[in-house]
């Protein structure tokens, strides 16, 4: 499949309230920038793993391909998870919020989703009710950064 | 605790890559409008309940009483979530993530956390492997929205 050009999103134009929130059809909302927020899950623990961003060709593609794929803002680029690192994710489920402007998927994570080599990005808790308490690192690393990315 | 002015943040500014990464320091990368991605999951079943956003002042309040507040960029307003409708979040874990733009939280919600009326805002399924698929429902409604909301 090539590359969309921003006129040819597969997806129906957003209706109205009514219709985005108590409609059958997929009308992603997507932002001033073409994109929703995506939310990716571990199937197994429920962890949230990332937050990213899909555009219309990272959404079609996952849907198609059962594989998650996402839209870089800092490289502006499509981008298919774990292309680099094997670290893929396949999608078991995949979800649309009520006004259609974030998908969460429910995701087989291979290895560890997070670039500093965490199974999660969410490594660190924030404590409760202590302003300015240092962060608590709470993962391990599963992989090597340093060996996984070498150039 | 008064409003914050835009520069009231308590939070130091994002320092290098590695500070943000592998430091103690909560140092939140607010965007160009001020805020961050929040990301709330229902402590017992792991489920995704809403993607919204906090400013400084949202992220701060959060922290110190232990309730999810939030940032409604449609209504330009802090938004202590369920002040409306008694819906509210206990707060039982926050989570920041490795770049500091996204923090997620772990509560216990109270009746549903959707507006529609569901537990969740992503009570809907996209079919997979299917372009143009119709939307699956898979919750039913916990609360009458018309009732909690009514003027």
């Amino acid at each position: 499949m090539g590359a969309l050009l921003p006129d040819q999103s597969p997806f129906a134009l957003p209706g109205t309230s009514a219709e985005l929130e108590e409609g059958f059809a997929l009308t992603p909302k997507f932002d001033a920038d073409g994109l929703v927020t995506a939310v990716a899950t571990d199937v197994d623990s429920g962890d949230v793993l990332m937050v990213a961003h899909m555009n219309a060709e990272a959404l079609t593609k996952t849907i198609a391909s059962g594989e998650a794929w996402y839209y870089s803002r800092s490289r502006r680029a499509l981008w298919k998870k774990g292309e680099t690192s094997g670290h893929t994710q396949r999608v078991v489920e995949m979800r649309i919020d009520c006004d259609q402007d974030a998908v969460w998927i429910k995701v087989e994570q291979i290895s560890g989703a997070c670039h500093t080599g965490r199974h999660s990005c969410f490594y660190r808790a924030v404590p409760l009710g202590k302003a300015g308490a240092r962060l608590e690192f709470r993962d391990e690393r599963v992989f090597d950064p340093t060996a996984t990315y070498k150039k």
